[in-house]
């Protein structure tokens, strides 16, 4: 039913995560249909961000080549306090928050024995290498409140603790906003268990 | 947050249908993280696309540029009856069920006067050339079942009725292995309108 050129696109568009047969189709009968340079435009962008983008030096951010990323960039920034993230993604999480405003460290994974990735397989060497230089006094574990990040916080805290330094993780519990009813089992038990004094003066 | 060529894909990925700004920055991190090699493969198929696909000059589905489509290039399928779509990707939905095994029309529009797209902006002049010299027989209004759909298969009817062709509806119902419960009012006075006889021999 489809030319060669448009089943191509379709194939090509439909691996990309989260896009389903359908929704293929309907980007590619889009980009068909859009003018030559916006399909241009597309095309080129991938091209680029492949050639021009590598890991930041510092944090294993996505940096423009030879560059530091925009955080590390940002000398007003204080390099005492460390947020550790999983992905590059992560970070655009957390700066959305505007409630940090420290330097990043990207893991680029979590442990998961069961797949073969151990401590060797994730950046925490470079993270090791950083603390002293860097004079960090505080490291907020940030990955995922999963199987693979609860582990890899719990493996780093017991790495960095000795080391004297302030080691931190992220708070579990109802989203705000969210509903008692609908909350599952395991976060309204972890909600429970990190009660907290409310403050009333 | 983001380097400028990471930036400046999420964008142009983020413009395609159905893409918001979360699954535009997945796409982009996916296509940062897999290899050089297939990253070319979408970029290219994208501008293959543009390059090599017009319209197929009998029945304006897509098709590869000084071709006709798959479906006029299928000398087996009778010219005596043909399906009338607004798009292209109704072909491709309409071939899936296997029901149909005549020829195409693709208006590319439905009427909607409020838009300003009246006979002149769709493809109607082209279909009315058709049916004399492929002695076609019947004609399937295949426009979707919303209002510019049903306007635009009214129009048609009485266009190409005087004709003394056969011209049919697709008909209206609920979907099979759907549930009276959650049917909509329209749909379902239409089902009971349209009723049928139930055979029983």
């Amino acid at each position: 039913m489809y030319t060669g050129s448009l089943r191509r696109l379709i194939d090509e568009l439909g691996r990309l995560p989260g896009i389903g047969p359908k929704s293929a189709q309907r980007m590619a009968f889009y980009l068909l249909k859009i003018p030559n340079e916006d399909a241009h435009r597309l095309s080129d962008a991938i091209i680029e961000v492949k050639n021009n983008t590598s890991l930041c030096p510092t944090c294993l951010n996505v940096a423009d080549t030879g560059e530091l990323c925009p955080v590390c960039a940002d000398s007003q920034r204080p390099t005492t306090i460390l947020c550790v993230v999983e992905d590059p993604r992560d970070i655009v999480s957390v700066e959305r928050t505007n409630q940090f405003h420290g330097r990043y460290h990207v893991l680029h994974g979590a442990l998961n024995p069961l797949e073969g990735i151990g401590p060797e397989q994730i950046r925490v060497q470079e993270l090791l290498a950083r603390i002293e230089p860097e004079g960090v006094e505080e490291v907020i574990l940030c990955t995922n409140p999963n199987l693979e990040g609860e582990a890899t916080a719990m493996y780093l805290a017991r790495l960095l603790s000795p080391l004297g330094l302030k080691v931190t993780r992220i708070a579990s519990g109802l989203p705000v906003g969210g509903d008692l009813e609908y909350a599952d089992d395991l976060t309204l038990g972890r909600a429970l268990e990190d009660r907290r004094t409310v403050e009333t003066d």
